[in-house]
């Protein structure tokens, strides 16, 4: 079966009611989608993208972040060009290089396997791009291991943050940083969060911090967020060593050894 | 504060244990880092990437399911190349084109906004090739409103399935299908998941049929994936005509005029 089919019409039923969809058709109108985006007004929201990141770090966020008012998302690199991820399967596109983005409201650090990880660490061309950016940034954020990134680039001296549940020990013997097991952790203008998936609360958080608390629940139904795991096996502290120790074997067989 | 790093140190902590440590060092080890992946061995999931798509939806999905032994996921679109957001924020990168792909076990569609959207529905090259796809696979997926896209493909036809809220009329209205308002939905062979995030959810079930809930539940400890968003807005059902109106405000105002 097949259907002529309109714009107005594929993300709109009729359950929500005329009213409503009064309101969004003229929301959706060519007009307004064509309208202009990003200029001065909104957030200019940047994501470091190194070999080797995990691919949900700058994904999630970018979902959540890309909806608010006039915000800019932009994907950087050393060099403009894809970006391939941890496991070699996929790459996202670095629109800018470093050179060319010296001002940000917002940085947003991903993750990445220990290859990856390793590489931005031990990266001097990109920590001191970072600390050149948080210099001016309202924000300065990051996703997983992305705040071993941040650590070594010593912006989290004295402060508290998160990462990843496997690298929580790292970051606290290596650094002087406090690690909390939460979700994501506020410490002055540095907002870091936990594994991978922990990248998503947070960008909803970030987008009350950046607007205000109806424009986040907004975008968090907009993109329905309203998490259902057929599984409860994400909390490490709730954990047993041995699904511990299969996790971080499906992580290792799965990264490529890079390029 | 910086620190010489090796590689099985940036994710090993000292609190899961020797035992864990000394595995999951092995694990971790170089040899197996390097070890050749996704051979004929392992599901072979095709993610099919089209102008304008969302982020999240064929992201999310790939984090978890590129996690899985020996799997290869591969993007693919008409042709190899950058392909951009509904936002035009961002670009994955397609690495095979239509043609070059005949055969996958896994299909996953996301979705998009509107004009995204209605360009898939409409485009018979993109529908033939899925349909095609579809005579072969294991499982044929979606997230989002690439349940439309299914649907169009006339792949649905008397099935129960699910997409995003704001298109749950249009699924049902246009199609023989019966929409369930669930995260996700198995029908036969067709698994349908809810807007955008949902694919996340839905990711970890696949993983759960493809392999066993062991794994899945590794996988879902190995990215971390213990939500805890800041509001609990993501639920239509429960959500404000006020906010839903805002909700598609936002993601009009967001979705880019397109190339």
């Amino acid at each position: 079966m097949r259907h002529p089919t309109t714009r107005r019409n594929v993300l709109l039923g009729t359950a929500a009611g005329a009213a409503l969809a009064a309101t969004a058709m003229t929301a959706m109108a060519p007009s307004a989608a064509a309208a202009p985006r990003g200029g001065a007004k909104g957030p200019r929201i940047g994501i470091l993208l190194y070999d080797g990141f995990s691919m949900l770090d700058p994904t999630g966020p970018t979902e959540v972040l890309s909806r608010l008012p006039d915000a800019t998302v932009t994907m950087i690199a050393e060099r403009r060009g894809p970006v391939r991820t941890d496991t070699g399967d996929a790459a996202l596109l670095a629109d800018r290089s470093l050179k060319e983005v010296d001002r940000l409201d917002v940085l947003l650090v991903p993750g990445a396997g220990p290859r990856g990880t390793e590489g931005a660490m031990g990266n001097e061309r990109l920590l001191d791009w970072i600390r050149a950016i948080d210099r001016h940034s309202n924000w300065t954020t990051s996703v997983c291991t992305g705040a071993l990134v941040l650590a070594a680039a010593g912006l989290l001296d004295g402060h508290k943050a998160t990462t990843h549940w496997a690298s929580a020990s790292y970051l606290q013997d290596h650094f002087d940083v406090t690690y909390v097991p939460e979700r994501y952790v506020r410490s002055g203008k540095f907002v870091t969060s936990a594994g991978v998936s922990a990248g998503v609360d947070m960008s909803l958080y970030l987008a009350s911090l950046l607007t205000d608390e109806d424009t986040a629940r907004a975008i968090q139904l907009g993109v329905e967020y309203d998490p259902h795991p057929p599984f409860d096996s994400g909390n490490a502290a709730e954990a047993s060593d041995e699904l511990k120790r299969r996790a971080l074997e499906l992580l290792a067989d799965s990264e490529a050894s890079g390029s």
